[in-house]
């Protein structure tokens, strides 16, 4: 049974708003509901009931992100990534949203290059095998002849450390498989991740001249998956590439069997300084209290192997479209609901904290901060802070109809992770992610690859969820 | 928290039927369970973690999925469903499962032939405009040189019976798209699916010589949906065609546009009367009450337009797979566990039916009859009868690391119904299904459309509930 969440007070400050927007007479029902003939809002089941129908009606979110990605690639720094600002700030205005406006943000502009192989080097009798490979983000180039070395295979950094072998002139050879046996992809990517990060330093601590990391995902092929890697300072800096699957499979056959096998690897990608990028921020202003905001974000930039489809114009649609479908419905809530698309997720995570830091957030309190950074993938369920975990789960009769089954403490991201430090409570749309790093950080994260109305119905859950907040607060 | 849910005699029953199977020496354990360096089993929490990690590890039920669709189309009464019939016999025996046989089935054979065109006629300056089409299963075809009639678009069947326009000598068209707004795929296809079963009959029954039907997908493509149609006794038999969405629209433009607008219609699908086929049917017989039957089935007749990898070779695979993961881990439950691949739930559902009426019915209880026949896309929740509701709720904390997030009443389907009314619990996994009417019963079913995880999931969901069930009854 639904509870009565609406006073009359509620619905009339409500209908008074839109006065104030559009002029319109008013027709107030026996119990102080707006006319159904005026315009459509009610109770929140009406309105929730209305996003939905808005939504799945058409494939606008997907045209969004047909649009988003149309600018290609959007790396970190890229003039792509700067055409995505622009795009979006235009995308903004045509929707209609208020505040419309970029705000700065430094970011380090690394390039791939035109230059990625490997490949197992002539022993004996055998031919050249090529790798397929690709640095991983912030790798340093090889020498322009490449680096030819004895590899040694892995599992972990533990083992590393442990290892009384010698990789002093080594390529280390990083082959952690995801754990496929676990039901949840991002634990198994979790469980996986650490030698793509933190590989190449550690490899490098033990005179290694390069790494080489197993691609994360649970397919095998020939797709390399790239992803940022960090240098140590006062450890030499060495190329570090992913290697696809497929390979990485073959590499270790090839190595159990014969023992020694050498690598030539040899990229050109490098870093390019640091240029100035922004975050792209628009709203609907809250008509009672437009310092208190509920922030919807995604990531606008994206790795360079493709134009980040899932990773994360989803995520910017995703917000993009909630603030559409809440506008266009003529709802006007008390607190302010807000569109962030950061830049630099992938990279270092400045779009993040520069939000912060920006003299726009002066006197305001962000009460939820919602990242979607997990593709456009179906919704399945809504995690959100603990603070706020009650009040969203006694509205959980409303959620069902949208595919969300289940309401747990979660939520979070690299960019709200600020925010959420100053307060804020996070929340998420939980995806089903079994086919996410598939396509993750590769080749395969394009456009066809996300389906529309998946798209449309995770942006359909975080207008509702938004509209609930703004107007009851957290 | 977990109910201690097993007693010692329930160990004790499922060691001794180890002993019996394979002469193991056993190790009780201090609280009475089969020591773990004997066989992997113990509470059932432990089971179904066993389950899914030999379920995720690879990829065997996509392996399965591969095999039983390299025959190619089944549809019922083909030589391709017969080759079906032994592959799945085949498989069995190799798997390992008891009591392999086939049971007979007769079913109607009824072949698309290779001619199904339709266009606009010309009319004034117009060039024809081919429309793309197909059979509806069952139809008749057309006289050899095709039949051309204005077409008169209907949305509905109550609108055919109401209208006083003249259908007399007329084409048909139903336009009727599926409601998008529906957050459920399936209410979206149930609510649109009357004029492809009853359209032709009733148009019929209104002077028509042909129906179109708009074809059964939220997508806009060029992909004509096929799909059983039937007709009424008494009432002629004109010939029914699907016709893709894109096509529908731009036809109902032309007729907006232009009013009169004429198509030609040729196919040569035809009926050949009745043949022999079978279910096909494996198990892992009950230890202690053989006779009571925990049913596992799918389908594995096709429509022929593709091979059916989601309708419903998936369902059939999670059947297989979820037997082979249980049997492999060397499971003996008091109860059997059978696998039951169903022929002609597209075209009759006469498997269904053979089935209950089969000589080897005498003396079964089916407690539980679980129908997998939405495809292979990922599991999200469970659906069990009324009976059984209860009783598998209380283990929904060993279904949730599965992605089982919900169990509700529900479950059933064209081939068990026979069962259910005969007393069997229904049963079945629910998927996400955003994207099952994108390729149903259309050249896009076809094996790249099915995810590896995802099926296997359902296995892994399927074979713990039959466990489950098996070991403690209804």
């Amino acid at each position: 049974m639904r509870k009565p969440y609406h006073t009359a007070a509620f619905r009339l400050t409500r209908c008074l708003a839109l006065i104030q927007s559009v002029g319109l007479v008013l027709f107030l029902s026996a119990d102080g509901a707006c006319s159904r003939t005026q315009v459509a809002h009610g109770p929140y089941q009406e309105i929730v009931r209305e996003l939905r129908e808005a939504g799945l009606a058409g494939e606008r979110g997907f045209e969004l992100l047909e649009r988003i990605t149309s600018v290609g690639p959007r790396l970190t720094g890229s003039p792509e990534a700067a055409a995505a600002v622009d795009l979006s700030l235009r995308l903004m205005n045509e929707m209609g949203f208020s505040q419309v406006h970029a705000e700065p943000v430094e970011v380090a502009r690394w390039v791939r290059g035109d230059v990625a192989e490997a490949v197992i080097a002539a022993s004996g009798t055998r031919q050249s095998i090529p790798l397929s490979v690709c640095a991983l983000g912030g790798s340093v180039g090889t020498p322009e002849g490449g680096i030819t070395a004895p590899v040694v295979e892995v599992r972990s950094l533990d083992e590393l450390s442990l290892e009384d072998r010698s990789f002093e002139g080594k390529i280390v050879f990083f082959n952690r498989p995801m754990d496929r046996r676990l039901t949840d992809p991002f634990a198994a990517y979790g469980g996986a991740a650490a030698p793509r990060g933190g590989g190449g330093a550690a490899a490098a601590r033990r005179g290694a001249v390069a790494v080489l990391v197993r691609s994360l995902t649970f397919r095998v092929d020939r797709n390399p998956h790239t992803g940022m890697m960090r240098y140590d300072p006062g450890v030499p800096r060495i190329p570090a590439a992913a290697v696809s699957t497929a390979d990485a499979e073959a590499l270790s056959a090839l190595i159990n069997k014969e023992g020694d096998v050498s690598v030539s690897l040899r990229m050109n990608c490098r870093d390019m300084g640091r240029v100035m990028s922004a975050n792209v921020v628009g709203e609907l202003t809250g008509v009672e209290f437009p310092r208190q905001v509920i922030l919807l974000g995604g990531h606008l930039d994206s790795w360079d192997l493709a134009v980040g489809a899932h990773d994360d114009a989803a995520g910017c649609v995703a917000a993009l479209e909630a603030l559409r479908l809440i506008r266009e419905l003529g709802l006007r809530p008390k607190r302010t609901i807000r569109a962030v698309l950061f830049m630099d997720e992938e990279f270092g995570g400045t779009g993040g904290r520069a939000y912060v830091r920006a003299p726009q957030r002066k006197g305001e309190r962000h009460l939820v901060a919602a990242e979607s950074d997990r593709g456009g993938f179906a919704p399945v369920g809504l995690a959100v802070g603990r603070t706020i975990l009650r009040k969203v789960s006694s509205y959980a009769d409303l959620f069902r109809p949208l595919g969300v089954s289940f309401i747990v403490a979660g939520g979070g991201g690299v960019d709200v992770a600020p925010l959420i430090e100053g307060g804020a409570a996070p929340a998420a749309v939980i995806l089903n992610a079994q086919a996410y790093f598939d396509v993750h950080h590769s080749a395969l994260d394009v456009v066809a690859s996300v389906h529309p109305r998946e798209l449309e119905l995770q942006a359909v859950i975080l207008a509702a969820l938004a509209v609930i907040l703004a107007q009851e607060g957290t």
